[in-house]
């Protein structure tokens, strides 16, 4: 995902500062770890603290986690935030600490806030990475494709009903203009896989029908997503939509999912005899990461995300009579990273924009309202496209499609960057990606309400509901 | 360590970059993730390929590790490169082949190609932490406390003799002026703990005997050695030695070490019953590396090395009921961190200092094989100043305090930024870290040579030879 606006952002002072600082660079690198470690340390008691409260009031830890974040981020404490928020170093009270505590000074301040962003952005974005690599080992590859069918109906219709509902809603209803209606309607189509995958994960039912039908729409949708943000891009930038540009997205991430797979298979039984063969330490992790990074790098080449690479490596290796062994090896590799992630999504959420004493908010707060509207229904009655079906939890499908989370901050940010928002509507949009995405994890917990206490904490390995 | 001399350089280049690339700042974060999921997918091949074939022909696997990085690093493939040698992106072949494969255009490759450099020199630090802590879990405080004196006693003797042997030979034998020849001498003293700790974990050798009198020595002489490079440092810049800054660094050391084993063993029943509390998944292994990041950044912040707080976290929590528990989940995240920190160490080293054929480099080995004779030997008699113990393997604890490692590198990069050092003098210190690093892993293979097979292949959680 893409959260750095621009590492540039600041590079002006970095330039002014370079000549000054070339002799006094040597110590900057032992601070810049110190940053990371501290920002790690902050990051994991946000997260620890915040997904203990929850459980205990029968939430899902993820929520507690991003609410942590909120609480250590650009919202309130100001302890983690990012330079490409245009905060600076001044902003940072982790800098303040920091410069308290050692030698840094106002010259190599900047540096360092510059680069401990760039770190812990890449850390959360390989937290992501390794959250899918981890949901597709434990999902389950042929239920997967038996639930195709359905999880489609389900992601279609998830990503048209908000789609044309918010952007006529905009349209006729409030008077936006259409490019912005437009726009506005694309951020309503997301769904943030990671979110609902780990809320899932923690209620136990990953591997039920319906949490392999959210996996696969959201999948799906994840796909849709990146094929609609390219066109409404291209509409904004030029007019007009590429349809070559829109064929080669849809043709290249067919072939993708499709050719991952079926290589995939074939190759993993060469992967596995070469695990059996090595001796050294970490064999078998390192051999399944080997896979699952470069599968995110060839979906990032061809401009899908990163994401979609490591979820298929993991319904691969997911295949092989490693999964056990190598599930167990993830487990400690994702509780380091995952929470870097939702506790950062938390930390750049600035919750300033909800604030109705400012003139300016209200405006986005009313077109919020409606938005946030049809972000719920939209999704909500995607479930019930799944006919016939009395068995399947169909409330619960379209549930846990509704969190944006960080799918709907890009659409935001490349709104924000087009120029094409009003700021009301790019509020509004922000302000619709926070709501659905903290209210989701609850709001899940209340659909699968079977869920026994005992099942809802703990580990996520249960293999079924 | 500080492997970063300036994240600064080629920050001019940015600056000229920024304003032509701040819309365009928004695909480059996806960049910035494929660069250092490429990296890794690197690192992890060529820990592996060189690891493997290490083990197979009964050699160290970290001595493969070492190689392998030196193959994709600047001295053959140019895969891994780092911007603070002055490499700029046309010399990594890693951007080139994302160049060629994304749409990373030559306008954003030097900006991606630094933030990748910041974000792996980061995952190698965190690497040699957690290796660090892992090591410390897997020591024994008991029988460290035990060997302290002996321990002590190694220590001082493998910096005094080596540094003592060198700048005497050096400034009388070869005509060195004092300034260079001490700060030769001062780069004989380091130690990576690093290195020899991994060597004994893959012999199974770190809970013998020898292994803890090891450990413990080269901890003490990693302390000494940041004292030492203090002294110098100030040496070759006031001309004279800062005698309070001096015993700061001292009483720093002393205080830390004592005070966070005797802290941290009061505080570690509480951290043990809040884990025990704990409902959320990785509760265990957060709270420990909270406890650790957190004394690392001590002791960055009293210029200590990080490493040292990591050491004594895994001390602390090594005593308690929790050890096997974390160890266990402890493996995996070294396993993926680790490799980094020495293929890393590898990929920086430039053999083209031992290439005879440039005349240039003819001195500066004649120097190098002075002071890898010194090196040698001044660390080899160290395990020689214990006294009637006949059952210890003297010879086994001075060849492990061989490796210089990174901490040699350090007092290199020190010496070439104050300007002090000749260009020989500095190129045969790094042919000195070089030869020592690399000669060490098989030599303790040798010196300890009744490790069967069998226990130098897999895992490092033997307890004990």
């Amino acid at each position: 995902m893409t959260f750095d606006q621009s590492i540039l952002k600041g590079i002006t002072t970095d330039f002014l500062l370079a000549t000054a600082e070339e002799e006094a660079a040597q110590p900057e690198g032992s601070l810049i770890l110190a940053s990371v470690l501290l920002s790690l340390v902050a990051i994991y008691i946000a997260s620890k603290i915040g997904g203990e409260l929850c459980s205990r009031i029968n939430l899902p830890p993820v929520l507690g986690e991003l609410v942590g974040g909120v609480v250590i981020g650009v919202s309130v404490l100001g302890l983690l935030v990012f330079p490409e928020t245009g905060a600076t170093a001044e902003d940072s009270l982790m800098m303040a600490f920091l410069a308290r505590t050692t030698d840094l000074n106002p010259n190599t301040a900047e540096a360092v806030f510059e680069a401990q962003g760039e770190v812990i952005t890449i850390l959360s974005e390989l937290g992501v990475v390794i959250l899918l690599f981890e949901i597709g080992l434990e999902s389950d590859l042929k239920e997967l494709l038996r639930v195709g069918p359905q999880a489609a109906a389900v992601a279609v219709t998830g990503v048209l009903a908000p789609f044309v509902g918010g952007t006529a809603g905009l349209y006729y209803g409030f008077g936006v203009p259409a490019i912005p209606a437009v726009f506005a309607g694309a951020a309503l189509t997301a769904t943030s896989i990671g979110i609902t995958a780990k809320v899932l994960s923690e209620l136990g039912r990953l591997n039920s029908k319906e949490g392999q039908i959210i996996i696969g729409a959201a999948v799906i949708d994840d796909v849709l997503g990146i094929i609609i943000l390219a066109v409404v891009a291209s509409l904004i930038k030029t007019g007009n939509i590429e349809v070559s540009n829109v064929l080669y997205l849809v043709v290249s991430a067919g072939a993708f999912l499709v050719g991952t797979i079926l290589i995939g298979r074939f190759l993993s039984p060469f992967l596995v005899g070469m695990v059996n063969e090595m001796k050294t330490r970490g064999q078998l992790l390192l051999t399944a990461l080997v896979f699952a990074f470069a599968l995110a790098y060839i979906a990032t080449a061809i401009n899908l995300e990163a994401i979609l690479g490591a979820f298929a490596a993991g319904l691969v290796l997911g295949e092989t009579e490693k999964r056990k062994e190598l599930e167990e090896q993830v487990v400690p590799v994702a509780d380091i990273l995952v929470p870097v992630f939702f506790v950062c999504v938390g930390a750049r959420t600035d919750l300033g924009v909800l604030n109705p004493a400012v003139p300016s908010n209200r405006e986005g707060l009313i077109l919020a309202a409606f938005l946030i509207t049809v972000a719920i229904i939209g999704k909500a009655i995607a479930g019930y496209t799944i006919f016939g079906r009395p068995d399947i939890n169909k409330l619960a499908i379209g549930v846990g499609m509704i969190p944006r989370g960080e799918v709907g901050l890009v659409f935001a940010g490349v709104g924000a960057a087009s120029g094409a928002l009003s700021p009301a509507t790019e509020a509004a949009i922000i302000v619709m990606v926070i709501v659905t995405t903290f209210i989701a994890p609850p709001f899940l917990r209340v659909v699968f309400p079977d869920a026994s206490p005992e099942e809802t904490t703990e580990t996520s390995k249960q293999e079924g509901g």
